[in-house]
């Protein structure tokens, strides 16, 4: 249930809301937008009728019952576009974002050298695994701590925001003493326990698409972050599992424009996950452009054949710039800028 | 099995290579590339060392065993574009095609209107069914031949070239008559029989991906036409089907890439089958050009809330035109142009 | 819309029924059951309210919208089990049938051979290819009609019913010369052409699923055949595409007792197909029995490593004789018994 | 990598085997066969040569390299079936165990009435959730520690084995205090933090299948657990995502016979999820006997209309005793008996 306040109600007709609704035994949970203010109702809120109990309030333009089950990322409750700022950086907005560096991160020496390389071509953001979630026990995990210090370091060297991936609730604090963005891997889009704690931190969250989770479940999930207190989650779509093996995955092309319907918080795409083949990243990166994307998120390997993992989607610093140079005549045909 | 001849192979050296496949019980079957002549070699070659029976022959550049399934239409065998004639009409090559219309033929009315509008807006192909196969036997299943025959004088007052779908061997001669391009529709691209009798029929085929075919099937249906005899088939993505809900089908970006690195066939996208949803189809139309497509195929009705099908994902000539708009500038940033 | 009679209704009453049907434009398709008689109103009913047309005329049950799209399938209409007749043998009903032979025809030594080995272990139909369609346009077709002549002499030979592929329109009247039980492949489940014309033949049809058909499009399919005259309908569960590629196909098992509610139609299981590998094909027969088929159909060969077309999963002779008695027991705990 | 002993091996050569093991900077991992021991070599061994370092040294029967990318969990390392030891019960061998209980404790009398029920009609598992991982924030969580306290007083008073799900590690050791079998969620089946710290604990694991995991990300997944050094893994078939929305899920019976034959570890099959419709669920319970399952896991609820989750796919007890009468024949039918 949600209840959106007329524009000009008066700060006493709004605590007159909150206060019912906490009478109820339920919780508020307001939001801010441009225009008015909108209180999602949080808790058993099945058996009342909305209108009946909040209709006639004074300042009280509409009380609404949603019909999707998730509320705080949905357009309906928050009509502009998020846009989440990373230290200063907006992720989201006008202009669009790109993320790139390696897959994991392997020495201080690849760090440093991709990091500048990204920067060089455009990016803002510098991507890289520590803790690297692997299907097999008996590979290559990341560098760990290590590798979040040397990740620190080439955001010293180069002024990049630092996105990187958080596995578990045991490392959470470690990994977002370093991070500016913490990344939720596709395997743990619906480790709740991880989502709630993710809701309590104050950095800003990547939620990856699950392999085969539907846009409503991966909203649902957006959704518990936000309702535990933290509202700066961006999504990113890397592909979901189809029967096609030609593909690594297929990057759902569609879910861009659907999710931009939906949802107003910003949408990121990943092509090096999402097809796989390097020679292709860079089409479906332009795809993700013109779809309505509003950052890119990319694998860039200063040397991709001696990468220990993912190197066969990774794109050299050359492919990434010249990818770059597509990505804004794109932007400008759909109205936007790169960032 | 394929035997590339040399730049400056002689007629005679050709001859005795040709012969020699005939020798072997097997069939010669020649493509002619700009650079150089390729005979593929159809039958049951398994067997036979390539190098060995070919490899030492005057004038044979190379003598390969294919390692994928599907011989003519690859790349391996014929390394540029394939541009289809469509009486006098480029589809495939530097130009991107648009086709355009509504779903159904439904009367004289609308499909001239329909076909005005379009032609407007910059399509130079003008889509309808006459002959619609329906999931219920208790549907509208179009007015048949007497669409084809309003398609016909709408061709007529445009200058459009017209796409509509063949269904079956039995009605494929009557449609043929009037058709300047055979659609195969998905469920029937697996239909052998057809597929067959259209490598026999002097018009361009519109061959259109299976709901769950992969990509090498759908390269495999393509083979049947173009071994049968019928070189000028295009490819049509349409969307497969996964295990999302919240759009009609899934439009496979994907292989809009894979596709033009694999076969020289012309790649087509359609984003109104694709996505299902009229919001989103421009979306969609934008990043299938962004990928690479060859060409594009959109539903536009003059009023689509009287539709008699698909109403719902089809655009107005207003939000088509609007699209064309976005379309030039994105071909423009992939180096392309739109016919 | 469907009006059922009182199980004591006159004909007179029925005749009433009918005519007023007709009366509307309609087309009445009158259902015999045991109980009562049931007419199927085909045609544009959307608009018409059948309690209020029907519901009041003498010897009228109920006169029901359908909610289901499709009717003349489904247990709403007919509620009893469906048996349909094979020259004297039922498909359908408490007795389990056996369907089992080589994939294709090879040779009369191959198919003679086969039958007797599967006659003797206590199947009761021969299955085997004669029309073939194969992925590829360079593979093994089928011996066409001298498969199914010695599909017939062998029929002669053991007294089994004949179950074989009609893989298009034009071989239709041929094949069913022949054939016992029409066969449609997976990628024909769909080929609303072969549908229709199947629906004027006196032989009864073994509808297979598509392979990434929902249960109610193949209900939908069947639909077509029954509606167009031919009551003699079974359906062939086969295995769906999945992500899975450990296995050829993932037989989904849960279709076999959502069908059973859905339809009267006999269900038959395919193992050979649906898991596609010969150790496994014993303990998902197993399993389909257990889940209330009607019906198996397995792949057997005399000499599985010689076949031309599926010989990794095609089961020895022994192995299947062994299967059967597994079978029977199992059978037997469902409440049924094997023909 | 592994190397298995000779039968008569002496302790002395097996003994000098592990420490070339170690020597070499990897570790091996002993596992005890009936027959003989083997030795699996775990860490960077891709560019060994396990015949040249192993082949020749005394004792040693074989030095292979694994073709699969799971060992401890194959049947290559370990022929004999696991039979996990659940306090004196055993899952896995020749008797099948049952599992039965409501998807969550709802309340004292709910849980202890329907643990009566599942014990009188021989179930010797408890299955019951304390802890529910839920697609919305907004839903009932379980009663958590209340909910765990309740099980083992149902155990106390019926003598069954309690499952029960855990979904972090922060609350594992709280469940592993109560719980005789600890249950993964498909959602947590790729939680690779989760899964070592169970690799850490002294109970056994039953690990269900993630939604769309294939069988070998599965098995990888149990690696994971054992690896870290707890054999006691089960694994549970409960339904994959595909395109089928008539059921909740698509149980995909093939699983089974093709884990029974891939690795040692006991295989569970969960009829309720995996189908999702009361009325369906005995006929996959049967199927998965019949396909050779270790084991069941059955949602029973003493009142299915007023349970709090899943009531829609929860059996009546009297429902629960007539399957428990049709597996048993079953299992006969395939030479296994029910515990």
């Amino acid at each position: 249930m949600f209840i959106a306040m007329k524009p000009h109600a008066t700060a006493a007709e709004y605590e007159a809301v909150v206060e019912k609704i906490r009478a109820l035994g339920l919780t508020p949970h307001p939001i801010t937008g441009i225009e008015r203010k909108v209180v999602a109702v949080i808790g058993h809120t099945s058996g009342l009728d909305p209108e009946d109990l909040f209709g006639s309030m004074p300042g009280v333009a509409e009380a609404l019952r949603v019909s999707q089950p998730f509320k705080l990322v949905s357009r309906e409750v928050k009509e502009e576009d998020t846009v989440v700022d990373v230290g200063g950086v907006p992720l989201g907005g006008k202009a669009i974002a790109v993320m790139a560096g390696p897959c994991s991160v392997e020495s201080r020496e690849q760090i440093l050298e991709a990091a500048h390389a990204v920067k060089a071509a455009g990016a803002t953001f510098l991507r890289g695994g520590a803790f690297k979630p692997r299907t097999s026990p008996y590979e290559f995990q990341g560098l760990r701590e290590e590798g979040l210090k040397l990740l620190a370091e080439a955001r010293e060297a180069t002024g990049l925001k630092v996105v990187t991936e958080v596995k578990d609730t045991e490392t959470l604090p470690m990994v977002a003493e370093y991070a500016d963005v913490l990344q939720v891997g596709a395997r743990n889009m619906q480790n709740y326990s991880l989502l709630e704690r993710l809701g309590t931190v104050a950095k800003p969250v990547l939620l990856k698409r699950g392999l085969s989770a539907t846009i409503k479940e991966w909203l649902m999930a957006a959704e518990y972050i936000v309702a535990k207190g933290n509202p700066r989650v961006a999504l990113c779509e890397r592909g979901i599992r189809t029967f096609e093996t030609m593909t690594r995955n297929t990057l759902d092309i569609n879910a861009v424009p659907v999710l931009k319907a939906l949802t107003h918080l910003p949408v990121v795409v990943d092509p090096s996950h999402g097809i796989g083949l390097r020679q292709h990243v860079p089409a479906i990166a332009r795809a993700g452009v013109a779809a309505g994307a509003d950052a890119l998120i990319i694998e860039v390997h200063p040397h991709p054949e001696k990468a220990l993992s993912d190197g066969h989607q990774s794109l050299t610093p050359a492919e990434f710039g010249e990818l770059m140079r597509q990505v804004r005549v794109i932007a400008g045909a759909v109205g936007r800028s790169v960032l």
